[in-house]
């Protein structure tokens, strides 16, 4: 049983079953991690059901996303033990004219607020993940962490092949590194608990529609397996991973 | 009433209502159409029930596609009236090699089939909306018609401020091309009738989300009205209208 | 006479002369102005000859850049009496392990060098034309301003369709702008005056490459009468100008 | 001696030799061949002198061109035995209103000019290097092979690390390669003697420049035996090469 399968209508089954989407994609021999935006803003300063962080941190998406950080703990865990480079994605402040905001401004009506909590930023990375030394921290304005950004000179300089996804939402900016990951021809994966959105139906049908033509959505222990067997240190020469980054208590 | 009501669930309308999106974002004075993949290959060669249309066209997306086609006539032929520029985008016919199809390759189990109709190509822009000489054809390998092509260039050069999209499918090229132009920060519109999908459930919320956070989900009518009352002309110094392009019956 | 003049070939000349290039592109209504890479590293923390300045600063253009720089402030004056929007550019301190620094690194002997004189940051905008709180710095990895950075978006939103370039160092950073906003369709203005290299003969050529290829070479003069018959506070809706810009000493 | 060192001033040569530029950058293990713009709107469709050669296809190199074609046939049969994928970049036929022409209208007084001779296309890649079936010819509007193609994505697809570039002109369209090539963080050479210009100061100090910061530039002879030392067939599961392409006499 999948997320997406209440979702569905019957029609729905019929078509995809037989329109050959769904074909499992296969990763590569260089994957890198991307962690999508998973910064207070997103996540709130603390697990509480997401009508109540809205009212705080109008992007938030509640409970849904503190239930994904021990999974996304876990997959940098495999991570840092390979030494697969780490990418993470987060939002830049803005100018106090908006000028930055572009296209945001136009669709939101709480898009000025500044709301939040003293002590935690919008954009800082949830520290139960914090980035480590060696991590590449990709600033953005614009759903894509692709759009705007170094990201992808980065990922030709190590030869990357496979990106494994994660993080917010996945309707939102996780859906849209995923369409560029995938349009620049990386095997994409997503790893399943550590995506979440402040929607539901959004959340299950974005997993659907990527999963059906531009990912393999996974679960954690998948992608962990899948990192552990790849070969060790392969950007050693590139990367100054920290001493023992695998055992870091964060 | 709104297509993707059914498909949300109740902590979903609650948690859009408070967080501010789904306002209006407005369009500019230098307006293009873009009709994303209208072709045989996601049509069909005629009207048929998408079960049926899909043994033959594996991308079909049946009878909702040919529901559609008045209605991206009436817009055109708004657009051809005021000599707004009309771009479209299709698909490349692959190598036999298929070493074109990049990641395409991976996640379909039709991907490599030869089938269709004789006379009908699959990358063929369905008849009924032929383009016309001044309209700008953009063969593209991936979802986005911004991808890998000339695209922006030529908005760039036109001083387009506004995108009016539609075509096909909602939850594939055109939500990736909604993407990136409002990544660009063009204002962007959907226009709902011209646009449809395989899929009921993605159809409906790849509609929810980008309306909620990227572009307006317009009906034809409000599309039509808008286009009417932008200056006519204003690009007929760069690009060679019809004389009579209005009134081309197809 | 030009500068190029003493470096050209006879054939050259010839070539040149009967193969139609050089025309005068022209200007929009719509300009932004972009001085590129006009920091410390490029020029030394003082005015001396570039022989000794290159022993601190190995990026140095030495004194020609300090004799373009009252050219710029002449330029930029003009920008802001007409509230046209200023893009600086310049580059990002690099990682200690030099990841981001990508093909840099193979390419120059010097490339890890901690020089400098303390106080004076290699990547901090020479103070004489200080960057005001309305303009906008790109800061960038590669060459080219446009290159992994949001630069075209925030043009593209502004619907700028002139770009008047200037800084440093005409065969690098300056004529990859220059070629990146020529591919884009702008108009594109290369000033004189304001525009300086370390190498001499590569000064000389790129501005006659650019000029007969893809941007009109014109001198401050000619620059500064285009931006004051535009249109006065185009973009006033967008960009918070300060009240007295036009006066700001510096 | 190089090619550049009679366009340089004495304190050109005194400033590069204390700056730290002109490194060897050295090569990775996966290259690529770019065949940029040999076509004969650039070579003319007979070697003759450039004088009369432009008078006919006013951007042809004339001479230039005609001696390079042989050191192009040797690279890119060691580049065919190895199965190396090679692509080849040329321009695209014009509409009829110019409109796609963008910002070259403006710069050249005979830009609409429809020259020629019958049975030679002004985009056709010479036939004496003709593509064969597995080769990537990438139709592009603008001087970079990368700007508005699928070109990078193809790259990625296949882990590419290392473009040999050459071809024409080297003030233009190969210089705009090798910026891109190099931003993207691509190992990039330049093969000497396939690379060529209609201007003599223009080649020399363009490949100065390109040496000094962003490629190798190299002999054909160091390029061959480079891509004979790579490993054979590293694409063989994606490129279906002729079976004895190597030998294929054109």
């Amino acid at each position: 049983m999948k997320v997406w399968d209440n979702f569905l209508t019957d029609r729905d089954k019929l078509v995809f079953g037989s329109a050959g989407y769904d074909v499992k994609g296969g990763f590569g021999k260089r994957p890198a991690v991307l962690v999508v935006d998973v910064n207070y803003a997103f996540c709130g300063h603390i697990k509480e059901p997401i009508l109540d962080s809205v009212q705080t941190w109008r992007n938030s998406c509640g409970e849904d996303a503190w239930e994904a950080i021990p999974y996304i703990q876990k997959l940098l865990g495999a991570a840092r033990e390979q030494r697969v480079p780490i990418f993470y994605s987060t939002g830049i402040d803005r100018r106090s004219d908006g000028f930055d905001a572009g296209g945001w401004r136009r669709k939101n009506s709480r898009s000025g607020e500044k709301k939040g909590i003293p002590g935690f930023g919008g954009n800082e990375i949830v520290r139960e993940i914090a980035p480590q030394s060696s991590d590449i921290v990709i600033e953005k304005l614009k759903p894509s962490p692709f759009h705007g950004t170094p990201l992808l000179g980065f990922l030709t300089d190590l030869g990357i092949d496979t990106l494994l996804i994660c993080g917010t939402t996945t309707s939102g900016c996780v859906r849209a590194s995923v369409i560029d990951a995938f349009s620049y021809n990386f095997n994409v994966g997503i790893v399943e608990e550590c995506t979440f959105d402040r929607g539901q139906a959004s959340h299950a049908i974005n997993l659907f529609d990527m999963n059906a033509k531009y990912a393999d959505v996974i679960k954690t222990e998948e992608a962990v397996s899948y990192l552990l067997q790849t070969e060790q240190g392969l950007h050693d020469h590139k990367i100054a991973f920290p001493a023992d980054s695998s055992n870091v208590t964060v």
